[in-house]
């Protein structure tokens, strides 16, 4: 039994990331739309490096100020554009330090707007797709955003969230709700173990997830990590890059 | 004995600020340059009223990419006009929600080009003059930032940075430098009582500081919160705003 | 027989701006959310002033990068509070540089979905009174975010655009449509002439505009601007602010 | 006798960026940090491929809000993966356009600074050199920007100003001053003539330009580029890309 354990990364908390690294075997790291930039991309990919972490592109909407968390609509032609330009941005960034994107993981509303939205989530795996047939896309476990990838012929990953409250139907309680965070380190690791074991149901069906998602930006960030880590290996699952 | 404690806030980490607010004296809400806009200003405005904890406007760079961090070569004018205009923007935010701004603290490389730059901290004091003679301008403890807001008549507070290792002339050792930040929150709540006590000696003088800051994007950012204020308040020392 | 003549300024077109204020009597000027800046607004309000023309806000969507006129769904209290503290960082300006905001015309994409959007609208309507009773809302003639403002006790304006094509339901044509814009100078201020004295039907209702708008990015901006305010003035039409 | 003749584009004036294509032979189009995006990208290429314009990239500081042309202080290792990252992406998105990139040329204070800047301009040939060393560098007509790419093999451009007035030493008047820019299309066409035929004075060296830059916010700025290119071609000029 195995699965990966990914973090959103180059969003501005330079320290937190370093704390975390050691932990994780994915960084999401954010193109310059909803946060980064280059520099930021430079740094961040050396520490993945230096940690041996796979490295992948966390393309979101263009709202620095909204941090990529409020909803946008754009043509399909344009979120295609959009995502590839976030690629490209990464992958040029990672050639320069010798390193190939494993992965893509889309942002905030984006990832959210594309659970629900095919058109949405087309346009995201047709920028995928275009960029290169090698990079793994990243969803909502069981949910269409990962499906429309597979249809394509990509290889996909199901996410889960070990700090986040589901709803009965598989999606994510939402932020706005009081109760929409775990907040021990201890919960969030157990959480993590369950739904490594366990899989979520989504619209009725289990799904295995491959990857958890941790949060930078979370009160314990750096304590969760240790935890997850450390409970996924206790109960005999082992911690891998996609 | 007293002291103020601040944290710059209203710069993305949502959760956090919620976390930290209830152990400080003091928000520094970003005003949508260096980070931030008008709705984080309203949630963290409305997070600081609820727990009494006084609001000050933190103008930075408009560099969200840079997180205000890189220096910027604007006219002593502009840089008038662009704190005015920052001031101003979070005032408006606060008139809704009742609140009167306190305080004025420039942000990263803003600020600390006004430890240097003697035009610039003067443009910075007209504009926080210009707003309102109420507002006390907080700048680095001992620097020419703050002598020059107490030159044209504004009350000024000196700030010294607890999780931070200062140079022998008392300026800030730089980020760059491997050890620029302590790290435990131990040691963090024994400089900060140290500071407090001791004061720091910048060219010379003794100066004592009249506000600590704290950070939330530090890695043990809550826990530093936790035992600042426990520490200071062990050791006799009251923690009250500006 | 009397019509405003406004212009969206502060956008980055300095010299264009400084060609075609002459012509109108009301300037609508960027608020740093789509385009601007402290610095830009300042120089703007100085040139409207010395031309005696009234400064209005001119709030959009925070997307510099799609020029506002990519669509995005916030809550109505998002919105309400975007909007506010648009019109308020232009006021603060004004204030310093002696000028009262007359009026407030939302921008691109802000402005149209609120044409279809009543609850959009309202929030806007709502911003506008929050901040003062004084001001004038502008919105597209005959349309929706017009009825909203005068509903809530605003004073209205409804605007009229002599370098657009109409559907004949009175809504604009497209800017993704081939030929949604007039080219030529005199066709456009003829078209000027006709709105004025003729007004549109919007939705079977004859509308008279109260204002009508120039763009500065338009291929003949400033020959426009010219021919427009002869051609009125030519044909016993007075142009005066709102 | 031939130059080439270039124009800023995807800086948000598409009307006028379609109404001077056909009068230029190079396009030198923003990649996003002072304007522009994947969207405006992605469109100016096409618009530049059908009328058999050169693409090149436009980096610039990331600033917005002041259009790049506010000063910043970066390392050089910062301004090198700023620049590598801009051309990256305009490369990322022509290369879907089937467009290969034939130039780069900075912007605004980026430009201008590595005038005066060696290290800057060291930064940002290396940048160019490490992308591809088929492109070429296109700086201040005799400036150090230029000699710079020079020393370490880049093929470069002298760039010179139609629509400026000089300083007796060849460097542009700024436009700060009141008389910066030259403003009838017939004194720009002359000039352009001038500088084409005898090359300007720098520095006491007579340097001849290789391209000649038009302005498309300039108030005149497709008669500009109409009456530049009709007058180089009637004075026996040929206008051909680099």
């Amino acid at each position: 039994m195995k699965i990966d354990v990914n973090c959103d990364m180059g969003e501005g908390l330079d320290e937190v990331d370093a704390a975390i690294m050691p932990f994780i075997t994915s960084a999401n790291i954010a193109c310059g739309a909803h946060a980064g930039g280059a520099e930021i991309m430079t740094k961040t990919i050396r520490l993945a490096k230096k940690h041996g972490v796979a490295v992948g592109a966390h393309p979101g909407w263009p709202d620095k100020e909204g941090f990529g968390r409020r909803e946008m609509s754009l043509t399909a032609d344009e979120v295609e554009t959009l995502v590839f330009d976030q690629i490209n941005a990464l992958a040029g960034i990672a050639k320069i330090e010798n390193i190939t994107l494993h992965h893509v993981k889309p942002h905030g509303a984006l990832y959210n707007q594309a659970v629900k939205d095919r058109v949405l989530a087309d346009a995201i795996a047709r920028a995928v797709s275009r960029f290169s047939r090698e990079l793994v896309l990243v969803g909502l476990a069981g949910s269409g955003s990962v499906e429309t990838g597979a249809q394509i012929g990509l290889r996909v990953a199901h996410e889960a969230f070990p700090d986040r409250h589901y709803n009965p139907d598989g999606t994510l309680r939402s932020r706005s709700e009081a109760d929409a965070l775990l907040e021990s380190p201890e919960e969030i690791a157990a959480h993590a173990v369950h739904l490594a074991r366990d899989g979520i149901q989504f619209e009725g069906r289990n799904i295995k997830p491959d990857t958890l998602c941790l949060h930078g930006d979370h009160v314990h960030a750096v304590e969760n990590a240790k935890l997850v880590r450390a409970k996924l290996e206790e109960n005999g699952i082992r911690v891998v890059s996609l």
